[in-house]
Order: structure tokens, then C-alpha cells, then sequence
């Protein structure tokens, strides 16, 4: 037990902030006339201007071009694992990954159903610790897009560019760090990223697709993994997961308050730069990543021994800092900080691997 | 404004007991070791008893004989339209299709795609008011499924028996209706239910399956409707919706509170019956449905002009009474009486309904 305040440093579904919290609790049982949000009918006039004011918050933080189409689909990032194929190859026979860890390799492995998937480059060789030199990359010449995973939320590799395309349409899991940063949309064609990271909670995937790229659907394809059903419908095609998508829209207006993305990224790199600063200045700690591709939201760290991250996770939690556990394909410790996570949580874990450091070091 | 007491007649997302509202406003901001549900892991210990607890209440609530594997799934009972052929038809070139109202119809329509899907039988010549007579229902030799829709939500039509299935596995989408009569799964191939009448909230879809139909999934199908996916990771492949799971959980915690299935059922004719009693002792109301197939759950009626509807749905709104308004497709009024609605709030539509005939009549 513990009279420390609560961090949650899962990387998702991950905290969400008290004010939205609050709010959430607050909107219980009478959201609207009486009525909860999660017991109205979606056609309800209230509903469908919440999902406009959602979409136009969205377009706003990130400043998205009118030619692009913004969803809100089912079914977590790995449903687009399918979608992203079925939607874009418009006929191509083949289609181009960059495999930088576990996610990117899923995307790809799913793709292989429904093309001849080209990897382009993977960082296998080195544990996913680094992203592949561009120079080495090997695009084929019939792809119609790149797919790539912006940040890789097991492995904590993050591009902090955009990558070279070849004129060829990106496509982007950013799951784990939309919202952190501004984008450039010239190069996407489709950008991807499912909720409970920075966007509210798992159940609900927000996909913002060039409309030239709709209407070429794969035959084949459910319509609810459509885009071109979900843009004609205005995501109201089914019954949406209504409840994900209002806390989304609490989410996007306390996300608002932070600023613009610009703002928001600089405040990323100065809480991720407080831990990473611990782990550089230690020879306790280490970070198993190339330090140019380290990830502001996902930091994996280890300690000299197995034992030691044992009584490491066991002493944190007792100390109120929760989900520190690494993933358990990589093993290890790993923060997740995304937006919700405030500066004083960020500090409280710098303060107390410090102090363990002290004791246990 | 009113003081009366509100009850919500909406035919999902529909309301949720008051005990379910008051247990998840209780459960924000401390679910579990300081964290919401919303924000946890779904691989912790105590998120994956949940979903075990979640299956054995299924389990015992309907019965589920052990040579049927439960499954939890994304994307509402739409999504099924695409994943019962992709998982069931097992190289089958066709496929039989019951339509008795607009779900089954979309069910069938959705199939198309997949295989050359064949009408049994349609009651659209009657405005889909009846089931069309099982005599005259025509099989082929080889579907080797029924798909039908055991109660048809928005013209509220119900099979009120098993229907005949010629020995082909029977499929049906139960959404509207399941959890409110015992199920006999002698016949049954499969059993699928979206969660926002009587499960909870949409964004989970329950997927009931006999285990000897898995593992035979056609190659294209994306993994995320992939039936055996989902067996094999009990239902946690993917991040899964987690609030509306544990929703889910508590709908059948409080589902258990009712008796068995046969009291349930017993109750919900009861109820049913408070408003068809006031239809039939009237010259004012009516219902468009053949009374053999009249649904227990949702009950649409006319008034005899449009101007006394909507004078209709106005004064039971001011009264309390919510989300009375008839689906767009077919007009007129429908009352939605789930599992979460009380006598109570049936008694209280049934004493407006003769109240107004009275002053309007």
C-alpha cells in the first residue's frame, strides 16, 4: 500500500487524464436528457454533432489537409493490418514494409494474405533496436505504398522524420504517437492509429485516408473494414462503439488545452529527455536503443540483473508507479509517457530510479 | 421538463440498469489498484479473470454446452455479416439466407460478396409484417448454414421456435433478443449477439461457435474476424474494447439477478403483452405485425395519423418516456422493452398510451 499519488505508466491502454476522468464520471448517469451516452441511439441529433465537433477537433490539433477523409472505424490498429491491403493496393500485386519491430512485422505478416508483401528493410539483425539505414532500403517498383510504424510502442523506436517514400504513397501506424507531434501530410496517403494511447480508449481507430485513395476497395473486402463505407456514411454505418468515441472527444478537447503540436512535442521530448537522462548518466541503467531512434513515448530500460528489475517493478509499485513491466516479448522495464502522463509523474519516476539506483546500485 | 422519472424505450444503445450505471460511476477513478478499467493492460491478471468470469456467467446464463467455444469480438453484429461466411462457409459455392426484415436482409446481402448466397425465403412482399410460412421456404442442397435473425429490431418480428434447418447447421443473429429465453443449441452452427440491447454497450459482439466448425476459416479472411484467431487467444488477440467488456460483465452479474433464462422469458412476455394488450383493446393503435411473430423486444405501433405521432412522441417525451420514435426505414412508434427496462417503466408507457388515446382518441 501506498499514500503516493498513482502514476500509470502502461503503454496502453494507458492513463487517461483526471480531468477526463472526472468528466467521464461527472456524465454518469445523465449525459444527455437524462440519458447516458452509452444509451442513446447514435442517429440522435446530439450524437452526430458530437462526431462532427470530434472530426473538427481533429482536423484542428493536426492541422489535417480537406483532401484527406477522417474515420473513426472498429476494431483496434490490427483490424487495419487487413484494411490498409484491402483498401490501397488498387490492383497492385505487391506492396512495400518497412519492418522496425513487432508491430511493423504484424502489419506485414498480415498483408502477405492478400499480396505479395515486400519487406524493404527489417531491423531484425539487431534485435529491433535501431531503424534500418535508408540507404539500405530496397523499394520494389510496383508498390503503391510504404507502410511503416511511426513508433514502435514494444521495442520504443520512434522516426523523428518523415521517411523517404520513393513517390510512393506512405501509410502509417501511429498508434502510439499521434497527437505528439505536428505532420506533414504531402507524402501520406493514410495515416492510422487505434485510441488508448493518446486518443482515449481502446475500442476505436481513427483513420485519416487521401480521398483520391477511396472507392478502389478490394471486392473482396468486409464492408466494415471499407473506408470508402465508413466516408460515405460518415463512420454511422453500424452502430459505432459510441462510449470510445465519446471519450475520444474528451480527449481531443483536453489535448487542446496543451496547445499545438508543436507545443505538445517539445513537451514530449522534455519528459522523455528527463528519464533518458538518468539512464545516460547512469552505469545502472541502460537503454538497449540506437540513441538517434529512441522513442519520446516508449522507453525501454534495463537493470544489471533479472532480480533487480523484479524488486525494481515490486518497489515502484509500491511507490504508486504502476504498469512499469516491459513487454514480454522483450523483457526489461519500459515507461510509456504519452500526453496524459503529466510532468510531475515523469519526475516522481526520474526521482525514484535515482533513489533505487542509490540503494540498490 | 418533467419530473416523472425517465425511462428510455430506445431500441439500442439502449438503457442500462441503474445498478450497472451506479456500479461503473463508482468504479472511475479506482477499478483496480488506483486505475480505471479504461486504463489498464488487457494481459494483467486481473483484466484476464475478468474475461473468464465474463465467459463461465455466458456459460451459465444460456447454457452453453462445453462443444461450443465463446468468443468476444470487434465491430458490432455487422461485422459477423462478413465473418460467418468468411469463417463458415468451408469451401460451400452457396450459401442459405432466411430475410425477414431489414438485418437479415443486409446479413444476406453482405454475403453476396463471399458466395452465391440464396434467398430461402422473403417477407418483404408483406412489408416484412410476418415470417414467410416455413413451407414454403426453399434450400438448397448445399449451404451448409441457415442464416436467419432471430428478432428483427426495427420491424419486430421474432421466431418464437427454432426454426427448421433441413440439417444444416443453423446460424443466427440473436443481437436484439439473446439472453431473454432459454436457447436450444442442438441445431445451432453458430449464435452471434452486438452487445447494446441486452449485453451492455456497442463496440462488443459475442460470437457463440461450435468448436468442430473452427479452424476452417477461408485463407482471405482478415485476422480480426477470424474466428479461430480468436479461440485460440480467448478473445485477446488484440487489444480488445476493454470498458465494454467489463460492462458486459456487469450486465451479467445483474442478468443473473433475474432467475434463468425461462424466467426471463417469462418475463418478457409479460411485458410485452402490458403494451400489445393496449394496441388490441384499442381502435387507435396498431401494429403492423402478424400476431404469431410479434416481438417480445420491440414493439412498433401507428397512430392513425402522422400529426397524432408526432403530438404523440412529443408529449411522452415532456412525460419522461424516451426514444419512442419508430425507425426512419419504417415510421410510426416502437417501443424497445430489453431486459434493462422495468415493469415500472412498461406500466408507465402502458398508462400514458391510454391516457392519450383518451384525450386524442
Amino acid at each position: 500500500m501506498t499514500t503516493n499519488k498513482i502514476y500509470n505508466f502502461g503503454a496502453g491502454p494507458a492513463c487517461l487524464p483526471q480531468e477526463v476522468l472526472n468528466q467521464i464520471k461527472a456524465d454518469i448517469p445523465d449525459w444527455y436528457d437524462g440519458m447516458s451516452v452509452m444509451e442513446l441511439s447514435h442517429r440522435l441529433p446530439v450524437f452526430m454533432e458530437l462526431t462532427q465537433t470530434i472530426e473538427a477537433d481533429l482536423r484542428q490539433l493536426l492541422e489535417i489537409p480537406n483532401d484527406f477523409a477522417v474515420l473513426f472505424m472498429h476494431g483496434g490498429a490490427r483490424t487495419q493490418f487487413a484494411a490498409v491491403p484491402l483498401n490501397l493496393l488498387q490492383g497492385a500485386k505487391t506492396a512495400d514494409y518497412l519492418v522496425t519491430g513487432i508491430w511493423s512485422s504484424l502489419a506485414y505478416d498480415e498483408a502477405k494474405k492478400y499480396t505479395n508483401a515486400h519487406c524493404v528493410a527489417s531491423g531484425e539483425s539487431n534485435q529491433f533496436t535501431q531503424i534500418p539505414q535508408s540507404e539500405e532500403w530496397v523499394f520494389t517498383e510496383t508498390s503503391p505504398y510504404l507502410h511503416y510504424t511511426d513508433n514502435e510502442t514494444i521495442q520504443g523506436v520512434e522516426f523523428h522524420h518523415v521517411p523517404k517514400c520513393e513517390g510512393k504513397w506512405l501509410v502509417s501506424d501511429m498508434t502510439s504517437n499521434i497527437l505528439t507531434k505536428p505532420i506533414s501530410f504531402e507524402n501520406y496517403g493514410a495515416i492510422y492509429a487505434s485510441a488508448q494511447k493518446n486518443l482515449g480508449i481502446a475500442g476505436i481507430t481513427v483513420v485519416i485516408v487521401r480521398k483520391e485513395l477511396l472507392g478502389k476497395t478490394h471486392a473482396f473486402t468486409p464492408s466494415m473494414l471499407d473506408y470508402t463505407v465508413y466516408e460515405k456514411s460518415h463512420s454511422l454505418y453500424n452502430t459505432p462503439p459510441m462510449f470510445c468515441w465519446y471519450v475520444l472527444g474528451l480527449m481531443l478537447k483536453w489535448t487542446k488545452t496543451l496547445g499545438s503540436c508543436e507545443d505538445i512535442a517539445s513537451t514530449c521530448r522534455e519528459k522523455a529527455n528527463l528519464i533518458y537522462d538518468v539512464i545516460d548518466n547512469s552505469g545502472f541503467y541502460t537503454s538497449p536503443i540506437y540513441k538517434a531512434h529512441r522513442s519520446r513515448m516508449n522507453i525501454p530500460f534495463c537493470l544489471p540483473t533479472e532480480e533487480l528489475e523484479q524488486l525494481f517493478l515490486q518497489k515502484a509499485n509500491e511507490h504508486g508507479l504502476k504498469q512499469l513491466k516491459g513487454h514480454k516479448l522483450v523483457g526489461g522495464c519500459r515507461a510509456s509517457i504519452y500526453n496524459a502522463m503529466p510532468v510531475e509523474g515523469v519526475i516522481a519516476l526520474r526521482d525514484f530510479m535515482k533513489s533505487f539506483e542509490n540503494t540498490y546500485g
